[in-house]
C-alpha cells in the first residue's frame, strides 16, 4: 500500500483533460499538493492509504473553476450602480466612488470578501486587474487561493502610482517579490486601448518578453471604443495594439464584443486569447462577443465574471450556463457552446490564456490539487442523466461542498477553512455605510 | 390589541403594488389567509398580537414569484437532452419518451418535484400547460401551492385524450370541479398554431368567453412556426390566431420571439398578454422575444421558466437575471428593464396575464398572503446599498428561507412542510432509471 496525504473518492469525476468523458466512481490521491493519482474507487482501495480520506458519494468532482477576468476589491461597490451604460457608469459612479476610496484597506477588504465568494462558488483561481495589487497578492497567499495578479498601468493618477513609469515600476517591484510564491503569477495590466498610450505599451512589449508573462487588458469592450479610436488614429484598437506587436500568445483580450469575421480570423493567427464576460457585457448593453466563432477559428476561449460592480457576482457557474445559453441565442444554434465545451472554458481553456496549463485547469495526474466537489443530490439536479449538463444547465454554485488549492481544503462542507466570515461581515457593514453616504 | 394569525416582521418589504419603493423595518399582518395590513413596525407592535410572530430581520418580503409558464411534470425529464434545436428536441427527444411514459404516475411525480422546486426557490404559483392536468390540479391542491392548471388541447391523441373533441370534453369537466378550489384556476391550454387546428381554437374562444377563463397557448415561438404557417395559409401564426378572434385581454401568448414593430403595436391593441421565458428561448435558439418594446407599447408582459426539460430548472430568480440583462444585450441600452421592472414582471405582471390579480402579485392589503422571504446576510449580497438590485442581480434563490401561500407557511427555514423529501427522491431515481434505460 501506497500512504498519500488525500484521497477523494467521488461519485462522479469529470478531469476535462485528458478526457472529458465523466468518470464513475474514480477516486483521486493527493500528495504534497499535487495530483498523483486517478483511478477506479476499488483499485484505490487496494492500492493506496491516507491520512484524510474523503467518501463523496453524491458528488461529482471538478478541476476548479478559472475566473480569467476580475477587478476583486470591487466587490464592495456591488450594487451601487446599476442600469447603466458603460462610459455614464464609470464615470459618474464607479471612478468617483474609487478616487475616494481607493486605499489599502478597500483592497485588502474587498479582496477577501471576493476570494470567500470565488471558493464559496467553487473558483479557485482569478486574473485580477486592480490598484494596489500587492495586497490582493498578499490575502491570495494568507486565504491560500491561486492569483493571477494584474501588474496594472492606467494614464491617469491613482492612489497607487501618480504616472506610467510610476505604474510600470510598482508592478515591476511586484513581480519580482512574487517569484518565489507557488500560487502567485503576474500579468502586466495595461487597463484599455483607450486608457493607456503607446509609451507604455511599447515597454510593457518589452518586459513581458524578458520576463515571459501575459499581458492582460480589456479589449473592444464596446463600439463607442472602437469608434473613438478609429477618429483618433485610423486604426480600430485590435490594429493598433497590432501595430505595437502587442498581439501573440503572451496577450488576453477581454471582453471582444465588437468582431467582425475578418477580425477574428486575423486574431486567432495571432495565438493570442480571448477572455469572455457575457453577463458583464449583458449588463452593461456592450455587445456580444463571437465565441462560436472565436472557438472555431482555433482561438483559446476562456470565462470571467469581470467585477462584481458589473455583474453582480462572481459566480462562475452562472457564468458558465449564460455563455453556453446566449451562444446559442445569438447564433441562432442550439447546438453551440454544448456544456462540456462551457466546462473547459471555465477551467483548462483559463489556465491556458494565463500560462498555467502545467499546473492547473484539469484533474490531471501531475497537475496541481485544485479541485471542486459538487453535491449533485439535490432536487434541483433530479433526476440525473448527464452530469455535465447538470453543473452548466442545472446546479448552483450553492451546490458547491468543498475545494481544495494545491491540495490545501479551503471549502470543507460549505465552511470557509482561511476566512473568518463574522470578522469578514463587521467589515463590509462599515464599508456599506461609507460608501452609501458618498453615492 | 387586535389578535391576528400571523406577524411577519422584517428588515425590508418590497409590496411592489401599491408602492414599488422598498419599506423598512415594516411588519405584515396576516389573518385568514389574507393580508390585513403592512405597517412600520414599531406600529405593529403597540396594535397587533399574533399566534405566530417571525422576526426576520436580515430579511427582505417580497410577492410570491409567479412562474408563468411551465410544464412542471416535464421535470423528470430535466437535462436528458441537450443543445439540440426545438423541432429535433421535440420530435427526436420529448414526444417519443412522452409517448412512451406520460401518465398518471408520471405526472404525479413530476409535478410534486415541480412543487418541491418551485416552492424551495419563492415561487408561490405556476400557470402549467401539460397531459393530465387533474394529476397537476390534485398535487397543487395536497401541497398548498397556488396552480392555474391549462386545459389542454393538441390535435394528436396522447395517453390523456383521443381527439381534440376528448381534450375538451376533459378540460371542462377539470374546470367545473376545480371551481370550489381557493387555489386553483384553470386556463383553456391548446398547445400552439401548429399543433391546434381552426374547429377548437373556434369552440374554446366561445367557451373561454362563456366561463370567463384565460387562454394560454406558445406563440411565434420559433421562426420556423411562422414561416411554416405562411406557406400553409399566407397568414402569420398571430394573424391567424387574430381572424379566429382569439387575441384579447383573456389571451396568454408565451414566448413570442418573432415580432416585428408592427405587430408589436397590433398585439398592444388587443389587450392581450405576453409570457417571456429568456432561458428557453436561448436554449432551444428561439429566438429574442423584444419586452423592452413590448412593455413600452403598454403590453403586460409576464416571466416563465418553461418546463426544465428546456431550461434545466425552475428558478425565477434566474429568470428575472436573464430578463433584465438580455433585453440590455439585445437593445444595446443599459437601462432597458431595471431591476424592478423585473420584478414587477415576475410578480404583478403575472398575477394579471392570469386574471388573478385581485388575489395575488403583491403585497396589499386585502390579497391572499403568498410572501416570500428572503435572506440577504450572505457574502454574495453584501454589501447591500439597493435591495431590490440584489434580488434580481445578486441573490440566488437558494437565500430564499421562508415561503407562504394564503398565509399557510409551505417553507420554513428552508424544509419543506408538505412535502417528503426523503420519498421524493425515491420516486426520482426510480423515473431516471426507467427513462436512462429508453433515452
Amino acid at each position: 500500500m501506497i500512504n498519500v496525504d488525500t484521497l477523494i473518492y467521488a461519485r462522479w469525476v469529470i478531469p476535462v483533460s485528458p478526457e472529458t468523458k465523466t468518470l464513475e466512481y474514480h477516486c483521486l490521491a493527493i500528495n504534497d499538493g499535487r495530483i498523483v493519482d486517478l483511478l477506479p474507487s476499488e483499485m484505490a482501495a487496494q492500492k493506496y492509504t491516507a491520512h484524510t480520506v474523503e467518501k463523496l458519494l453524491n458528488h461529482a468532482l471538478i478541476p476548479g473553476l478559472i475566473n480569467s477576468h476580475t477587478h476583486a476589491p470591487m466587490n464592495l461597490m456591488r450594487g451601487i450602480a446599476d442600469d447603466l451604460p458603460l462610459m455614464e457608469w464609470l464615470e459618474q459612479h464607479i471612478w468617483p466612488l474609487e478616487q475616494k476610496w481607493v486605499g489599502e484597506e478597500f483592497v485588502k477588504d474587498g479582496t477577501d470578501l471576493a476570494i470567500a465568494e470565488m471558493l464559496r462558488g467553487g473558483t479557485t483561481c482569478f486574473n485580477d486587474m486592480y490598484f494596489f495589487p500587492e495586497i490582493t497578492a498578499h490575502q491570495a497567499i494568507q486565504r491560500g487561493i491561486r492569483a493571477s495578479v494584474g501588474l496594472i498601468l492606467i494614464d491617469f493618477p491613482s492612489a497607487w502610482a501618480e504616472d506610467s513609469e510610476m505604474y510600470l515600476e510598482k508592478g515591476l517591484a511586484l513581480h519580482q517579490s512574487m517569484c518565489q510564491q507557488p500560487l502567485i503569477t503576474t500579468a502586466f495590466a495595461p487597463h484599455a486601448p483607450y486608457t493607456v498610450s503607446d509609451e507604455p505599451l511599447k515597454k510593457i512589449r518589452m518586459y513581458a518578453d524578458q520576463l515571459n508573462i501575459p499581458i492582460h487588458m480589456h479589449v473592444h469592450e464596446t463600439e463607442h471604443e472602437v469608434r473613438q479610436q478609429q477618429q483618433q488614429t485610423n486604426e480600430t484598437p485590435l490594429e493598433r495594439l497590432n501595430n505595437l506587436g502587442m498581439l501573440d500568445p503572451s496577450f488576453i483580450a477581454v471582453h471582444m464584443t465588437q468582431l467582425s469575421d475578418d477580425e477574428v480570423k486575423a486574431y486567432a493567427k495571432t495565438g493570442a486569447h480571448i477572455v469572455h464576460c457575457p453577463e458583464s457585457n449583458l449588463k452593461l448593453a456592450s455587445g456580444f462577443c463571437p465565441i462560436s466563432m472565436a472557438l472555431a477559428a482555433g482561438i483559446n476561449v476562456a470565462l470571467g465574471t469581470d467585477g462584481a460592480a458589473s455583474n453582480n457576482d462572481l459566480d462562475m457557474f452562472g457564468e458558465m450556463r449564460t455563455a453556453a445559453l446566449l451562444a446559442k441565442g445569438v447564433t441562432g444554434d442550439a447546438s453551440s457552446i454544448p456544456a462540456m465545451t462551457a466546462l473547459t472554458m471555465a477551467t483548462l481553456n483559463g489556465a491556458k490564456a494565463l500560462g498555467i496549463e502545467a499546473e492547473t485547469g484539469s484533474l490531471t495526474i501531475g497537475k496541481a490539487a485544485d479541485v471542486v466537489a459538487i453535491n449533485l443530490d439535490e432536487l434541483e439536479t433530479l433526476p440525473l442523466y448527464d452530469v455535465v449538463s447538470h453543473i452548466v444547465y442545472a446546479c448552483s454554485r450553492q451546490q458547491v461542498t468543498d475545494v481544495w488549492v494545491a491540495g490545501k481544503q479551503l471549502l470543507k462542507q460549505r465552511q470557509l477553512t482561511t476566512l473568518d466570515i463574522v470578522e469578514l461581515k463587521t467589515k463590509l457593514l462599515e464599508w456599506q455605510q461609507r460608501l452609501s453616504t458618498f453615492n
